[in-house]
């Protein structure tokens, strides 16, 4: 096994001199405001070690990232149920895209669009308000982190409700199809709490390592999911991580990955490891630009793609 | 390791006394007229080692499984050139669709829908006759198959050459949008018989081994593509190789994949070994109904997902 | 000249007989209820005469006729200013598509479709409350119909806005691509009051007379548009009057005409006079079955269509 | 009634100082080498009078046009059945989109879509050769248009079947779908000489005047249709006649016409004429930028719009 630790210094020195960074989503102040330079690495491995470089202990906006996490509560609320109300096909379409919906009666292509998330949280929340939903979905966030402090930015949250328009017309779109349960406002107002999760790549990292490590939750040993849907929620992330861009990042990194508009990723490598990266300037597909690159990197020096070595 | 035989020779026990088995292709008379009783499903592994159940050695269409040997000729003359002619992302369309193309001025989303195929057999062509370009992509397979005994069906391609318009109408659209240098009946022509190899599914496990070796071919040792080549391979096989639904194939089987209507699936476990299985029933998809089952059950039997145990 | 009264009475007493009379539209319970066995036929001509038959003083929901009324008003504020807010090409999709809204970037393609109309509404609104919004449109209405009992049926429109989803999704998706100036809420709570204007075909074949006129109010030769600006109307209303149906219409009917929900259809048979039409029961593109049935008769007695005797 | 021909010579005395005069088509060179300054505008009234200024007997290329004549004489062959083959609604797409064929199973929205015309030529054909029905054609063409010396151009139809794929892709795609009885080179064959029957304004307003006067030819006085079909094909003219800018037509100039991309334009005034202009440069949906713009003037200054004075 390569030293980890100098393969993400290396990454952290490398990257730190590209100019190119890619451009901060800038849609809400909150996330326009955020320093482009700023970048961080971990590794989280099945062994139970521990790798970071860059402002690991940073908190950011997860948000999509945090797709992941309802999926898999979701998932144990509604079991297979929950593919009767969301797809699981790639969407060869942007995260928000309307025109998908329209054409499939409403129903969300998959989990990981926002029209497929704002689906997943109707499921969770079974006739409870948004405060005890949230209250819920944090809670699941720190068990699998295993750290308390984790927060939402109430601030980020309200500022996605201001801009809440193209969620809006996904929320009502497909509440007009029967395929809301809840009120339009209140599932909106979960998910854009949901979204503004803040969490640090350290976090993110020790959050997704039941992934990789089928389903149990390490160093603690508990059971989080069965193995079978790890896997499954792995092959959702492959397929479906990074909206249109996911063929790209499946070719370039070879992980299941999810991207979030706040320049974090979550990626697993199954057996081996959980790697969380941010750096908050985005490509053209709202995806961070240097945490693929990093990414990427990273599978080249460790040979950790699912694909082969 | 679990004793690969008696997984197979299970899969085939199992399997035979399933009634619903789907439905055979019956857009030429050739593929119509296929017992769809058959069955086979045969392991190559990278230590060498061969398994098969079924009727092994019973040759069937490959159809659309040829796209990947084509794909695999193409990067080998044109390299990361071949992506300025067609795209890597899953399209979620049907094969055939001739929407996305529209969308996005004649250049195909991927490798694996019909139209990124024909565009493929374009690059391969390089102003040579359908002859000599057929003789090379014989040549290839045989090679990787170890077989030279290995032919094209000139009863399929003259068949699917009668029933070529909706082919022909995604060709010319791709000609209309200087997207093909040949004549379109010239590519077309040698697209049906690529389309036409027959194999069994021994040969077909032995042929796909490459990918599942880091791009060596076994046992000869002989070095077909890069290990990167290898992994981007297998990426697009995953993300694309099951049209829309291979979200479907990734959830249930986990490996990259490519299926062909003749109702033969070729899945590749990257570091461990490669399989080939064959039912002509077809879902409603296009891909063999049987097929996809037997590669769910031998996946389950032996933890080989790429997504975890 | 016909005997006008006589056509309109076999047309009455022809369609009495009529079994197969569509379906009534049933999304709020206040149209589900209305009576599909009435019938109404009214003509007001530019000499000033008027005909009826059936119950022709009895008000319907006006609906999507409406949109006639809120156009003309939009157009004398913005002239042809309004047209960088909506288009004027029929849409070839159903009246509450989003596809298009996100191919051309939440512009509506005319002001007939709803996301047009909401458009539309939004663009009279000018900064004003809904309140004084609704005044200005009703004092229209009231004013070309030259009748002031004409008025909103609140109930109609309170349902409306329960069931607001599909619309409010293409209000929030105009929202987002900063198209809709006012809140969203408030221009939905305008559009829906707004259809819920109830008229009898006496009063909507009066209120429609100034587009057959030249633009004149008839008896009162008080001018409401510019001759100009009639024939335009009058061409949005042949080319995008009946949804995904208007080419079916013109083809049938050859009047500019407008149809509603509620069953009702206001044609312009320009030089000659004002139709309104009411039969509630529809057929599947939303149209009014026996109304455009009516239309038809009376143009093959009349000679009326703009396209030949 | 003003003086026709003064109305005439004053619209192509103004026009002849545009410089802005549009692109001409420059898919062919048959059509690129056309000298765009040439201009052409001819009246035919129903009372028989013929007008006409700048270069009206130039023969040009009526392409489109011709679709009005294909589809008059395939009504005359299959009436009603017609329909099941083609339909009859604006399409809101380009004029040889294909996106359309695919979601409504390969059946044409309009005849005067590429598409739907060339499933017209079809219709035509009724098993026999091209030549023949070519012969059938043109024919028909020297009747209306009273003038025997009208031929094809046989170096355009040429130049048009070498550049066919775009048209190729939609008449592959229609023999897909089962929609076309005849070889599709057969058809494609037919319909590009169609497209290169070469007219000069005087013949062509002269051919178009039974669709002014209820379907009756003349001076002749000979019935080339009914009044009911008459007003049905203007009413598609209306609706159909310049593809995704027929909204725009109606609007400006308020009459059925139908534009071929050689910069003709027919247009008809029902009860009063036929008009014809030509002026090779094209906008950007592919109709007579001046053509377009004379036809307004002459409206504007007659008061022959179908929509009032």
């Amino acid at each position: 096994m390569p030293d980890m630790q100098e393969i993400l210094n290396e990454i952290v020195a490398e990257l730190a001199q590209e100019s190119e960074r890619g451009k901060v989503a800038d849609y809400i102040p909150q996330l326009a405001h955020v320093d482009p330079s700023q970048f961080a690495i971990s590794l989280a491995t099945v062994e139970g070690d521990r790798f970071s470089a860059g402002c690991a202990t940073t908190p950011f906006s997860i948000q999509s990232i945090s797709k992941v996490f309802t999926l898999t509560i979701a998932l144990g609320k509604w079991g297979d149920g929950l593919w009767s109300k969301v797809g699981r096909e790639p969407s060869g379409d942007p995260f928000n895209s309307i025109v998908q919906l329209e054409h499939e009666g409403g129903k969300p292509r998959n989990p990981f669009i926002n029209a497929g998330a704002i689906a997943v949280v109707d499921a969770i929340m079974m006739g409870h308000e948004p405060k005890e939903t949230l209250a819920e979905i944090l809670s699941f966030v720190r068990y699998i982190a295993d750290d308390n402090s984790i927060c939402f930015d109430h601030q980020v949250a309200a500022s996605e409700m201001e801009h809440k328009h193209r969620n809006a017309s996904l929320a009502h779109f497909m509440k007009a199809f029967g395929r809301l349960r809840h009120d339009v406002d209140k599932v909106l107002g979960t998910y854009f709490h949901q979204c503004a999760i803040a969490m640090s790549s350290d976090q993110l990292a020790h959050a997704g390592l039941f992934l990789a490590s089928d389903g149990v939750n390490r160093p603690s040993n508990l059971r989080v999911v069965s193995p079978q849907r790890a896997r499954r929620i792995n092959s959702l992330m492959m397929m479906c991580g990074h909206y249109d861009a996911s063929g790209e990042f499946a070719f370039r990194v070879g992980l299941p990955g999810k991207s979030g508009v706040g320049g974090g990723i979550l990626a697993i490598a199954p057996g081996r490891g959980s790697l969380a990266v941010w750096s908050p300037g985005l490509d053209r597909y709202g995806n961070s630009l240097l945490g693929a690159r990093a990414l990427e990197m990273f599978v080249q020096r460790t040979g950790w793609s699912v694909f082969g070595h």
